[in-house]
């Protein structure tokens, strides 16, 4: 028993409801990171022994093709109402999100991306692909440049560069409520808090901690 | 003259045209800097002395009206194909986008946003208010979060935060091709170019810092 009546309870505490402030927002909803499940499939080896092997291999690349186009995607869930993004775990430690060069012929981007993260995430048998067609690109998050063969890249193109080595994108992909992910067996993919990637770029490196700024601009539906 | 035939001349070394690389790009019009004049107006005294002063003023709001809504506004520009963004240097030096706190009871959140501009940049006496009828808003680029009545804010909601003090929203403006801005006597309004933001957060701090990352989605026209 309270000797408080119910209409004074209301603690003065509590400051007033503020004006709707969501335009331009869009809305993207999310699901708990429990609903989605990871099977293993053979391991797909990553190319390269070194730095040195793998802007080799671009270079080779951008002469016979010109500039590469890497394209890659953001898988988002939530854990108790905070967004985590999909990455892999490479054998050597490292993280990315799950993406691939364009093949140079590929005129279709955006299903050319998809095509690659199937390749990565899909089943090997081609069964079960329902998986990943029910996967949609919601928008482009980011460019990244490559100017020269190094390791370097920019969000913009630097002044007085012409012929940029590479275009990376990353975009948003939506995901259906359930899926099982197929996972080569060297790698593991696993849900990082948008707060862990935040200002931490000596264990994620300049890209995936930007990953937080990128998509500030959303409201999530945690559901 | 020259012993090569013309039809002989392309050389070998610049690589193929790589098929097209833009879905999902919005691209934006951007005119050379010197197309934007500056005309001086009435100084605009800052309130806080310190920022303890600042964050008591900001907990009254609150405690009066709320969520505290902060809109700032984007404004870019080029010089020799290179964007650059306008920010206002205060009197303690402090860099800050063009912005300020909606009122409590603001129901159209870009058109405050809009007639707070104004109030920084547009002449006084309401004379020659075509300049800021001009600016559109295009697009939200971020959201930061203040959690506590402390400096820090964070690109997304910290984990159990349910009532964040306050919301800042970063706002993409489009300039007509050109305009002059009336710019209180005691700031300066200066166009910086992205590569000089970029990662420079000891001199412009982690938010301005973060547009080269905000703005790396979109694909500008430098006319
Ligand atoms: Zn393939
Ligand atoms: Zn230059
Ligand atoms: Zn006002
Ligand atoms: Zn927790």
């Amino acid at each position: 028993m309270t000797t408080i009546p119910q209409s004074s309870r209301k603690t003065t505490l509590i400051p007033p409801p503020t004006q709707d402030f969501a335009a331009r927002q869009q809305t993207i909803r999310l699901y708990p990171s429990s609903n989605y499940v990871f099977a293993t499939k053979d391991a797909q080896v990553e190319r390269d022994v070194s730095v040195q092997a793998r802007m080799q291999r671009l270079k080779s690349m951008y002469d016979e093709s010109g500039m590469l186009r890497y394209v890659e995607g953001v898988f988002l869930c939530h854990e108790f109402g905070t967004p985590y993004v999909f990455l892999l775990q490479l054998p050597n430690n490292f993280f990315k999100l799950p993406g691939e060069y364009l093949d140079p012929d590929e005129e279709d981007e955006e299903g050319g991306l998809l095509r690659k993260l199937a390749d990565r995430l899909s089943p090997e048998n081609g069964e079960d692909q329902e998986n990943s067609k029910s996967w949609k690109v919601l928008d482009c998050l980011a460019q990244w440049w490559r100017p020269n063969f190094e390791v370097f890249m920019y969000p913009f193109l630097p002044p007085h560069i012409s012929r940029p080595k590479e275009c990376k994108k990353t975009f948003l992909i939506s995901l259906p409520e359930k899926i099982a992910f197929f996972v080569p067996s060297n790698m593991t993919f696993l849900a990082v808090p948008l707060f862990e990637l935040y200002d931490n770029p000596a264990r994620y490196g300049p890209q995936l901690c930007a990953l937080p700024h990128y998509l500030s601009r959303y409201n999530f539906e945690c559901v």
